[in-house]
């Protein structure tokens, strides 16, 4: 048996999310099927994170165990013919320890989530930002998310199905930048809550048109109240872009 | 009457091109059938370019002429209002004067080319970018490039469908970079002949993995001669992202 280290990228909008569902088609199902068809095994494939129903991947980090002799590259290369047409892409493909685990073993997280600020709807960004009419002050966002930096219990900002045994996490890192009309928000943590990062979005968005204060931002957080949550934003502009290791 | 000058956003894969066509989609006729079931006028709109199809926009700069009375904010928030859900956007709109003419006054035209190098297959960039798996050396593209700059016979790089007068056009510039695995190449002149860019670029990718040498670019610039083109690069890549007016 070899474990191996997969990088993926896929694109969210045609899946019920990573995780395996009965209900539709999921990244992690598509992946196990290539594998499946590959070795004739069954295949498990585990992941850094579990990103939602149209949320994407730049770079998700995952692990399956294989018995077939096989190299890294001969594997990525087979996956990615298995995978087509579907919009998802093995990028690298390593050799791991027996012991590693992709989703065990991270020790951070790192999302960014895209919002095209303008009043003309998208074209081939559709499903892959956040468009956004009202003019955004990206300044005073980024300046309202330090409030949201740190130990926190996050529980304004997480969904009602959050499995996470506790809603206190430390955002380590929590930013907001205008490219022309796109604001980029990088957020980083060791682990984040179901939602966590599509709310503090959604509610920087509030900040961002002048409809919360940077104090409104801090009296939702401190509610500790998933009723005190303004807005929460849409799946289309979220990606997991990296998971750290020791 | 007043003229209105457009700025026009699209992603080119449901299209047969810019130009209304009998056996197909085009996004000519996608906007003029918008305009028309706003005014109830015949509508023709103008364009800088004609882009191929599966060639996309970033800011194409059209014209319309219309009788009804309207801001051009109104027209273009109606005209998106109607394009929708067709990944068409107009970004901007300006009153005009009555003689102004999106092509004839154009003095400058302006592609990008995205080339993602990589063996891994497309996920969300499915034709929006050409996937190009063998390692290009975009320097010594950048360097080969230099060749087509100016005055030059370019039937090599021309389609035999082209219209144009004369194979004679000045290239005014034409430069490849790197950023990470995505190559960018961007050429600007007065005007181009039919396929002109995606031949340069096809042609530049022989260069980029050794395939060619600069000499090999040269001969074939000036052999004048269809037969003697490389490769013609794929629409998947080509965005038209300016026009220049005096």
């Amino acid at each position: 048996m070899t474990r191996f280290a997969l990088t993926i990228e896929y694109d969210g909008r045609p899946y019920m999310g990573w995780q395996r569902q009965a209900h539709g088609p999921s990244v992690q199902q598509a992946i196990e099927q290539a594998v499946t068809k590959i070795t004739g095994e069954d295949a498990a494939v585990f992941s850094a994170g579990r990103t939602d129903a149209g949320v994407h991947a730049i770079a998700m980090r995952g692990h399956v165990d294989i018995e077939k002799p096989l190299t890294p590259f001969r594997l990525m290369e087979a996956i990615n013919a298995q995978l087509r047409p579907a919009p998802i892409a093995i990028t690298a493909c390593d050799a791991a320890p027996d012991d590693w685990h992709s989703r065990f073993a991270c020790i951070g997280r790192s999302y960014e989530y895209r919002i095209v600020n303008r009043r003309a709807p998208l074209t081939w960004d559709k499903g892959l930002a956040w468009q956004f009419a009202k003019p955004l002050d990206a300044a005073a966002m980024h300046e309202a998310a330090r409030l949201l930096l740190g130990l926190h219990d996050f529980t304004t900002f997480r969904s009602a199905h959050c499995q996470s045994q506790s809603p206190v996490k430390t955002l380590d890192r929590l930013t907001v930048s205008r490219h022309g009309d796109e604001l980029i928000i990088e957020a980083a943590a060791r682990s984040f809550l179901h939602h966590q990062v599509r709310s503090m979005v959604g509610c920087l968005a509030l900040v961002g048109y002048g409809k919360w204060s940077a104090r409104d931002l801090r009296a939702a957080l401190e509610a500790a109240d998933r009723n005190a949550l303004g807005l929460n934003a849409p799946p289309d502009g979220l990606y997991f872009v990296a998971a750290t290791y020791p």
